[in-house]
């Protein structure tokens, strides 16, 4: 397939120009609670550490301020916390340092409005939210829309909202400042948090010639 | 933020119009074996089974044939077996029809050149094979060139490959018909496989306006 010859870069890590997003400050938070179980009811769902590990990397890999990994169950913010530290300041750093670099963005709130709080105290402006959603609600916006907001400098900080379980309430979808579009699909719309925050980041923010 | 008051569809999982990919029948692998393990050396790495619901719900939503996962142990193919009949066949399928739909692409294989030989036999022509990976190789194709190939139509089926653990080895990376370049990112390049795979699917087939 007229693949060329090695050159001295084969086999290493890709290592892209370090490029600051140029916009405004973004935060992640991933929300346990208040999110739908299956049935539609409102439940607080159980922590997944590969969701922290995965969405940490990630807020990492698109150059995010912070990823706040949200719930009210003081058993399950020891348990993140216990993780947190082995990467970041336990064996786990020396172990794999690009899991430190990733695990330092996490911090841990009881909800929402704690995390608006934090990121207020931090950046001295209220943050946007962005509400994302599987679900179709109306005024939507659509991938572009938010992209384009993200990328304007000397703005607000952003906030960007995942739901675990069965997505995020209503509520808290429609109280966000703006809703984005689902990611849509051949006709399937099922998508892990993990994944689907890939997905999200990547087009809102991923710079990468398309 | 002038968001609009609910319509008829609020709150339903948003269902896009079902549009089958138009191009050739594309193909993803999750590859066990060979891969890097942290030292480089090649190694079977075990499995992971949320990277099989995770890239079984990509292959779905991203209209993909199938998703081979790939591993030359026993007990790792019984392992798989079992949680893919669980939710294919068993109870699961009743619980979350969903996840049946997804599963229902996934097949297993002791090697590459298995996977290779079960696509000829099923589409009746040799798959085109696309290695993905973190590392810088010589040669390598842009998104947008892999793109363009994956949307022709009538062409070969092309089968995409994902390496668990460091990485597809070199060998793997250099015999593909193609290689894709690195997903890059802001001077990181430390995703997990799951959403690097989420990432390379949505780049090279997601269909929604940018």
């Amino acid at each position: 397939m007229g693949r060329q010859g090695p050159t001295e870069e084969v086999g290493d890590l890709a290592k892209p120009k370090v490029a600051l997003w140029p916009g405004p400050p973004i935060y992640i938070a991933l929300l346990h609670y208040p999110v739908y179980d299956r049935q539609e009811r409102v439940t607080a769902t159980a922590l997944t550490t590969l969701d922290i590990h995965d969405v940490a990397r990630l807020a990492r890999t698109y150059g995010l301020k912070g990823f706040y990994v949200v719930t009210p169950l003081q058993s399950q913010q020891t348990l993140a916390r216990r993780l947190i530290d082995h990467w970041v300041t336990g064996r786990g750093a020396a172990y794999n340092p690009t899991r430190m670099e990733a695990l330092s963005l996490v911090r841990i709130a009881d909800d929402l409005e704690a995390v608006v709080t934090g990121i207020e105290q931090e950046e001295g402006r209220k943050a946007k939210t962005v509400a994302t959603t599987a679900r179709r609600y109306a005024g939507s916006r659509s991938f572009g829309e938010i992209k384009k907001l993200l990328s304007k400098r000397g703005g607000a900080p952003y906030l960007i909202l995942l739901g675990t379980g069965w997505g995020l309430t209503r509520e808290v979808a429609e109280g966000a400042d703006y809703l984005l579009e689902p990611i849509g699909g051949k006709g399937y719309n099922h998508l892990s948090v993990r994944t689907a925050a890939a997905i999200i980041l990547d087009r809102l923010l991923g710079g990468v010639a398309r």
